[in-house]
């Protein structure tokens, strides 16, 4: 009877992981019951992953556990939150022991690194892989970065190397051969974002605008551009290109790839000029680059320029549709 | 470009449904930003309904609309928790607007009803139609209805008349004929169940142990017994049959049915004895059926007895497994 044999991965689950003493009860019973700090806001995000949408069917399972919790923790950083609890729909073709065994290796070593618990969730059966995951964290009122906080004169900055992770995709589908030298770090930045969290904390009070980098810089920041009512200049030969970015495309694919592919889970955020001795002060501490690429304007749009100030044409070099 | 246009769903369900004060950001950003209340606990839920698993992939879309957030309203009320918001994550083959307006109109039917707010989640494309609610809701600390609490001598009841969703669903099947006066009736009992909301909260401080019936009454009062670590003796003749289920099936089929179908989603909870007088108070204000079926035992198991105390054969009249 599958029914009671899913059911029995809940139990599963539940015999793993951290335990957090703002967990009153977990999994087990038909809810759990949490305790949030009084003097925060509690902030949710849900993210779904589909085979063959968002990842190889035959995809590394530990991958599959880090990455469903990655793209989901990414969006607390984004609000500059403190990761505390999350929840976990599983929809599986079969129980099978040896890829739950590895997708929860994967899971809970990024839960535990980063002090969050699986308290609850959902395992059913289906047709194809799907995992929709919630995280839970924690924020003071006020402090959260918001997408419509930017203001015309505001820097633009993005951590990290973006296009990376489009790279490897693009290298996956046989479209670009990636030197061998580089080849399992930028699968690493495809199958094992690490979430921008101890970025997204440091910039609490600095940054007037943030959003995590999940369907591509431009687009992404197109949203922050949209809900601020503002515009954009961003310089493309600030771009932050990685070495096995610009070694693997010419210059100009490179840099359409760190502006329109998707899966980077870096943050791209807004400062004021005020705050920008904050930012440089902030980010020294930070394990990845923080890169100004950009200022935000008074006038709708994002403009791409290149140093010299020439349009960069997006569109022509191959990318469709973005904002 | 299908990503784009699923993410312009999310934007759909932001136009919908009411407003909480206590949601100071909800759909719209990288998460939503919620005020819990200082004294209460968080309440939380999870449950996917997958389309040919859980529901016909060409079910009326208004109906699982309410059932996807009424089986998670259930999991809220079987801990007698007063329900507010709910998060979305929805996999669909295609873009559809009728199915999405009319999937609108049942989720937030619901949702307004219990003052739910839809505050986040996450739309994508996939192959199957995958429906995965989180359901957030407040209890007093102390207060929740666990499963672990039941005692020896404690009563066993049952809200409503189980049985008639596993009806409705071996009719859909062709495997039973329901004679037309209660057709109507029995598939909304499946396709529209209602949460027990009310119940669940008024029996705060009077219900030892609860839970929902989701999986059977038999299998889900096994769950109740495990964690209470208890036993039970139910006494089969005492179950709350509905006239639909006693006029399509003789009477051990009936009884089997309301003791082993799923997807009824009343609840089962156990009562001490110095409370029953509680009890008949609270039930008398219910919209529903409320009925002793049996008692908590100290010997471990479930014991199905008739009137006549002769043991009733669950598994040689046709079902399974439990427990």
């Amino acid at each position: 009877m599958p029914a009671s044999e899913f059911s029995l991965i809940d139990r599963y689950f539940a015999a793993h992981g951290l335990r957090r003493p703002d967990v009153a009860l977990g999994i087990g019973d038909d809810c759990a019951l949490l305790i949030s700090p009084v003097d925060q806001q509690l902030v949710v995000t849900m993210d779904t992953l589909v085979a063959d949408v968002h990842f190889f069917a035959a995809a590394d399972p530990e991958g599959l556990g880090h990455k469903a919790l990655a793209v989901n923790l990414s969006d607390l950083a984004a609000m500059g939150a403190v990761p505390a609890w999350a929840t976990l729909a599983l929809t599986l073709p079969r129980a099978d022991e040896d890829w739950l065994d590895r997708f929860c290796r994967g899971l809970f070593a990024l839960a535990d690194r980063y002090g969050v618990q699986l308290v609850g969730g959902d395992t059913t059966h289906g047709p194809t892989t799907v995992i929709t995951l919630q995280a839970h964290g924690f924020i003071p009122p006020g402090l959260a970065l918001r997408r419509d906080g930017a203001k015309p004169g505001d820097g633009i900055y993005v951590t990290g190397t973006p296009g990376d992770a489009g790279l490897a995709l693009a290298a996956a589908f046989g479209k670009v051969t990636v030197t061998p030298e580089y080849r399992d770090d930028v699968r690493q930045r495809l199958e094992r974002p690490e979430p921008r969290i101890t970025q997204g904390l440091t910039l609490r009070g600095v940054a007037s605008a943030a959003i995590d980098v999940s369907d591509g810089l431009a687009q992404d920041l197109g949203h922050i551009l949209e809900r601020s009512r503002v515009g954009a200049r961003l310089e493309v030969d600030r771009l932050p290109l990685s070495p096995a970015l610009t070694a693997s495309l010419d210059r100009d694919a490179a840099i359409v790839t760190a502006l329109a592919s998707g899966d980077d889970y870096e943050l791209c955020f807004t400062v004021p000029p005020e705050r920008a001795a904050q930012l440089e002060a902030a980010a020294a501490g930070w394990e990845c680059r923080c890169t100004g690429i950009g200022v935000i304007t008074d006038e709708p749009g994002l403009q791409l320029v290149r140093a010299d100030g020439s349009p960069f044409p997006l569109e022509r070099l191959g990318y469709d549709h973005f904002g």
